[in-house]
């Protein structure tokens, strides 16, 4: 592709097809994952479309949107089933014919017999056929090849739906191909994440910081889960060198404005930045979970290297293993119950022995929809943090939905544990 | 609303608004949600569309969509905070004027007062500001009301992008309103979940029947984690009874094609049918999670009810806790290895003994992206289910990244233990 010096960045649309977005079966996280690849590249991704597995519709799609952006992504409707119809009207749209791609083949080939241990059928060889009009980009990863296709100075690309395999495209080719096409300039974020205050009044606190920031450089709210992520955003062409220095002091500025409710000035989760304290310490967590049910333990050992710092956790899920494997007192669950602060205070005590850590979280709750009372209802939680001489417990009151209520548990839990260890 | 009956189902469209979609920070769930409701209640989404906080983008979203659908769905743009541009962009779409909705300040005033127990601020109040010529559509789990337009014979509804919030709107007030007005007719879906058959080979061994459905019958295949979940879709206007009973006979006859790889035939995920099982039975499960890292756990808890057939978890993250919570013998770690099928095996005798139940699930594994060897490379995973009489174990390898290692370990593990307790 030729270099395309331009000023003001690339204009990108995603158009995802598959009938199953349409009916809600799958959520779309492709179009997400490539809209945050594409602006960490310094792409703006303008428009973002579902259509179904229709011809009239995803023709239509591919009119309107290459009138919006000079480059289109396409995922989906690349799986061997009979619905799918992308890659013929890819043919046609593009006017090509569909002509077998011996690498591709070779690599069908090699995949089937050697990692799949199958036979290689009639419907997967069909998987190799591609338009004779555009530039294969290998998958690595799996049996669909992406295509890239140019008309009228626009730049289609269509890869397959399977997530890891168009990440995989994605990375090895497209962003690659687009950088050295589109030269996309300097793109800068600084992140920080905040805890304890709400949206509005965070907005409230900084309206004079943010109406003075100069006109390159954006300010965006990202609330989740009851936090809230401030986002500076700089844009500027190669070489503008005071582009990034003027983002690092009104980054400095901006950590001014929100010292006592800032969690951590850069963009990690929560649980990365227990993480990150617990590995500078060389000191260790672990977990006791009943109403979150390893949840706060499955965010944890989402991240590579949790080894490290977190031993593990006792999901103690039926009361009786409260007391068989957390020494939990069979009178708690009597006279306070099993969501009561003398529980988790146990618990604690429970699971920092059995797991030899130096820091613990334990917690109790009713997530719904069933099992609340009149002094307990539903979205009542304990939680303990602590370590062998300190104990924090503290109660919440959520309002939301089963999943949500789990999800705020243990992101508020871990958050109580990040300042305890920043605190002792 | 006039009661407007019509053959074929009225269209929709979901225009989903926020930069955040545009840069990946958040990924549509809503949009997904709301389809699915949508299609339940006999609505067919034709187009979902995101666009970023721009005054233009959303107006043509607008236009655009009103000329493909009769019905138009909006969500998100309805925050506190100063990008929302939405409300006074419907305003004048609609040509109408910003009014202080009554109920709505009172329920704000009585959200903050009595629940939040925060002063209300200016910028909430707004919140209570609507355009005259909508029809305010109460939140009551939040402060943003949903709004509903018409014109031209179209239907527009603004909702909050605060999921449960939406999700609240949606059913109280937006399905019932949609059903009255556009009498969406029958529709009716039948699904079933295979294992251990791949899309292609599925779709060849059911070629035929595929072929010979009646028109007013669809088949789609829905892959998800290795496993392909199938649905039949019947559809109809109100009273033809036939409809429903030629989609039983399909999907009667459906089942004769895949009875032995058919997991179960109702639209219920993997772990509800391990409940479901073991609830008939009046039996229990635990598991020891070491690769997973309680994410097994996470699934079956995500479920309400879960605590009548499920004990708890050890996740055994560090080889210390396998031998001193679950017994295993610290020679297992240096003649085979903690991914072995002796590891596994004693964690799953181990976890039987600690949650004294009837069935357990036992993994270990290497997830990646570090810790892979030669004899045992990233995604090699080593799972045992059974009960205190018999065991059976498994080793897989898997080759994505290392979340989708831990769902496929989760899905397959719970996948061998409902084939267990099928047969034992």
């Amino acid at each position: 592709m030729e270099n395309n010096t331009t000023a003001t960045p690339a204009k990108v649309s995603i158009i995802t097809i598959g009938d199953e977005l349409l009916i809600g079966q799958v959520v779309d996280t492709n179009s997400a994952w490539m809209a945050q690849q594409l602006n960490l590249a310094g792409f703006n991704v303008h428009h973002r479309v579902a259509v179904g597995d229709t011809w009239e519709d995803i023709w239509e799609a591919l009119d309107q949107e290459s009138k919006r952006a000079q480059i289109i992504l396409i995922t989906g409707g690349l799986g061997p089933t009979a619905d799918d119809i992308t890659k013929p009207l890819l043919c046609q749209y593009f006017n090509g014919k569909l002509v077998r791609h011996e690498p591709t083949l070779q690599h069908l080939e090699q995949l089937f017999t050697q990692i799949l241990k199958r036979p290689l059928t009639d419907r997967n060889r069909h998987q190799a056929d591609v338009p004779d009009v555009c530039t294969v980009l290998s998958n690595e990863r799996g049996t669909a090849p992406g295509m890239l296709f140019e008309k009228d100075n626009r730049v289609f690309i269509s890869l397959p739906g399977v997530p890891h395999e168009m990440q995989g495209i994605m990375t090895k080719h497209v962003i690659p191909l687009l950088q050295e096409r589109f030269n996309p300039g300097i793109v800068a974020h600084r992140y920080l994440l905040t805890a304890g205050i709400g949206e509005s009044d965070l907005a409230d606190r900084i309206q004079e910081f943010e109406t003075a920031l100069p006109g390159f450089i954006k300010l965006a709210y990202l609330p989740h889960y009851g936090m809230v992520r401030l986002r500076l955003t700089a844009r500027g062409e190669k070489g503008e060198q005071h582009i990034i220095s003027t983002l690092e002091e009104q980054f400095t500025l901006l950590q001014t404005y929100v010292q006592d409710v800032m969690v951590v000035n850069e963009d990690i989760s929560i649980q990365a930045m227990v993480g990150k304290l617990l590995l500078e310490r060389k000191q260790t967590m672990a977990t006791a979970e009943s109403c979150t049910g390893g949840y706060i333990s499955h965010l944890i050992t989402a991240m590579p290297g949790a080894s490290a710092w977190f031993n593990g956790s006792v999901v103690s899920y039926s009361n009786k293993i409260k007391e068989t494997v957390l020494n939990v007192t069979p009178e708690t669950f009597t006279t306070t119950g099993a969501v009561s602060e003398e529980t988790v205070t146990q618990m604690l005590t429970g699971i920092l022995r059995v797991m030899n850590t130096d820091y613990a979280i334990a917690v109790s709750g009713i997530m719904g929809p069933d099992g609340g009372t009149h002094e307990k209802p539903v979205g009542t939680v304990w939680v303990a943090v602590g370590n062998a001489q300190h104990t924090e417990t503290r109660k919440f009151q959520f309002r939301y939905d089963r999943m949500r209520n789990i999800e705020m548990t243990a992101i508020n839990a871990l958050n109580m544990l990040r300042k305890f260890i920043q605190t002792h």
